[in-house]
């Protein structure tokens, strides 16, 4: 009854592009929809300029009901894909907190969470692109299994035709596949990669890759060559369909301007994972 | 892609026998799925035994994602037709306190509960038949036309096939009717009415009708005759599609079980609503 | 065991002062600590500049336990003095919303968030100046007897030193003086009153007085002359104990920063409530 | 301002007696006031005749303030000691669930459920006399020393009084000790333990003794000779100041009165553990 407004379009003339003709694309995506009740968060009407899909939060860790509908009605506007964004139970600790839940729980949080933000989809006339766990729930979902299948397994009961969003090399990407979800790996420019192709942990030293124009050099190359290098300096195999940004400051919102720009600049088109993901 | 199981099977026979040899049907329902998290609540297993339809609560004034998702299964395997049952953010008060909020927030709290207990049926392979408010919300709704509006805009925006089901002769029918919705008039076998149609407050002396009886009795006539006595004497008119019934102990589940066999015994068909509200 | 600040300080000599030498005084409260988990709310740091008594959510509809703790010692650094700022357990609406609690409920909801800012103040070895209910409950408890009379014997019960502050003329001031409290007037620099003392709803056309120069000269009057002009016109007598003051933004607190600089140009001495409340 | 009811009595004559005489004691705890709102949970009103501390939750995990109120009402009824009982801010989880909360974090919620409790306390004319943590909260302070010493923290700065009950030879009694305050050991009648005294984790087997006549012999061995087998067949030392029991339903209830009827019988006095730790 309801199809995704624009970001179907081209599917089969960009899947015969990058056979034929090798061009490349990737999806920029941003976390929005984090206000809750009389408190706002995030530059959300700077960032989603320059981004192709939006995680909306679904009002357990973040965002509620007015926010949720508000974020849908501006994301339609601006023509990004919309996502749902699940996370923990846990407002107070934004969903960054590990949480001992069961793989049962998890399904059923997920889907509760994906249900809400359908129900404001389909008042908008509009359809959810993809699902991407937040926080814990992502960090969780990306090392165990378990919690990776009760994730994917909620999606694909909901909507088969969801997809699923996860790091690059996790489970969550071999458990999608395996419950026969589409998937969008995921990689982030600023962060430092094991020779595992996991993230390296932001406890330890060299995590976060601080020079702008490095960062930029290996998001390019993670596109166009699939690999980038690990902190032990040898190259790693890495899919990217989709760059997280970030749109908490003037700062992150004028890199993500520049990813963006310089991505083009290379010859790839910007656009979301539903475009060419089949 | 989702069809309600075998409710809807006969409708048009039904809508015949009723035109033709004056058959009548009614429906029962119950609030169910109250229980939360490690707290149990409500005689689910006994009194859905007895009823045709069932409001599943959507976790904001009671109920969780995995109470939601076993109870819309025990829905399934009994039979039963399955509505959504929103209630204010509240489960220190369990929804029954009023809470002045607007119409908007209203509509968008609707939404989203709608948009959860969903998920969990399509998760499950059925359908939500209609949406039924829970305590405050429902009596607030009832007598307040903007927030009625603001109910049955939620739904119609969602799915315009729910049902609404809400008091009879109350805002939320009149709501229901004018954004194009079914709507399903509640009755209360154990209330007393006033002259003009809507309940007595509890608040008020013979508000409660404690005599099983005369209770009884009162249904058929609803059911039957379209009509019930108002506490001044005067007979009123009344339609009588659903008549909410009671799971929370032994008693309560007796009584359901009395009212369907004496509406058996008299002629009743006793099915959802979605079998006869076209 | 704890002893207030400085706040106590001078207490005889300040009385002295008001009988014999005609020197006025008045305390500037502000709410604070209204941030919570990973949301930011208020301009804390610039507005407590300004003040004398600072009112801190207690979780419910603002706060959490380490912006209570982070708040109170904020408070002590700046020495005004501190109150409990209880609220409805309502954070989505941030305690604005009307809620149907009952007498019962609210002492044991005030209680509850008393106790739990009190515990923060031990930890800090300090102790609550006064109690100021906000919002909902707030203009609830202005206006019920009874809600009012259930929020003076919450803190009456846990300690009777503490000071409650109410809108001037309200039920609050009416129920604190039966129970035995000391009571604290509050007036509104920027509100118009009715001729019964009350404020104007916000509803109403002229309830909120946007001349600054116009509220800083009835400021003035209240606190020297104990009387204000009144909506239509006429002088109604009003006690201004403590002038409700905002940190929202910039404008607020310079405005804030305004009244404490012609108060004192005024010959008013600006200082907490339970220097010259006996 | 407060005493303890009749728990402090004949402090001193019992710590002769101990030295002297060889008598015994012992306390018997069990978690009350596990209500929320419109759910009722636990057999307070029965266990509550058996034990004589009992640990009131404090409204994150389960309880709420009225039934807060209402528990310390019965606990000074039945003149058993009154602990606060506080958990991790996850209701749908009932605390049990492992958080990844920061030390500051927990002392922070620490204190705010101890001051929310003690108001109570206050309005009723009574004090406080342990803290036991909950659940996942109690789980992870037994083995992790930075979180227990947060725990310690939070009710040293509150009130060093108190007393902190936690389990026999964990991280919890070295992190009491070590801010200087009384610590209370507590024992599991039905629990195997460790050659290094902590206990079998669940997820083993054996972990659980079913045997009730075993369980009453291994903790009159605990408390009159101060050591219990391993499951290792090893003896292991173990002080034994607090025994914990439940109220959850009628069997639990008729154990924990045949552990107390054979205590007695053993001569070992049971009493709240305020009255015999120095």
């Amino acid at each position: 009854m309801f199809s995704l407004h624009n970001t179907h379009r081209n599917r089969a003339f960009n899947t015969f592009k990058k056979e034929v003709i090798n061009i490349y694309w990737v999806d920029l995506n941003s976390d929005l929809g984090e206000s809750f009740g009389n408190y706002t968060l995030g530059m959300d009407e700077q960032v989603i300029k320059h981004v192709t899909s939006v995680n909306i939060a679904c009002g357990w860790h973040a965002g509620d009901p007015l926010v949720m509908d508000r974020t849908i009605k501006v994301a339609l506007r601006e023509k990004t894909a919309i996502g749902a964004h699940p996370g923990f139970p846990d407002l107070l600790g934004f969903g960054r907190r590990n949480l001992a839940a069961t793989p049962e729980e998890i399904k059923a949080y997920v889907q509760y969470q994906l249900g809400a933000l359908m129900a404001f989809a389909k008042a908008n006339r509009t359809a959810i692109q993809h699902v991407k766990a937040h926080g814990a729930l992502y960090n969780m979902a990306a090392k165990d299994a378990k919690l990776a299948m009760a994730l994917a397994e909620a999606i694909h009961e909901v909507d088969s035709d969801i997809i699923l969003m996860g790091l690059a090399n996790s489970e969550m990407i071999s458990a999608g596949k395996e419950v026969g979800l589409k998937v969008a790996n995921e990689v982030f420019a600023d962060r430092a990669y094991s020779p595992d192709g996991t993230l390296v942990s932001r406890r330890l030293p060299g995590a976060v890759i601080h020079d702008a124009d490095i960062a930029l050099s290996r998001v390019v190359r993670m596109v166009k060559e699939g690999k980038v290098e690990a902190v032990n300096g040898q190259d790693i195999e890495i899919k990217a369909d989709s760059i997280c940004v970030h749109g908490d400051n003037p700062e992150a919102v004028e890199f993500t301007r520049k990813i963006r720009a310089r991505l083009e600049q290379e010859g790839v088109e910007v656009t979301a994972v539903s475009n060419f993901i089949k």
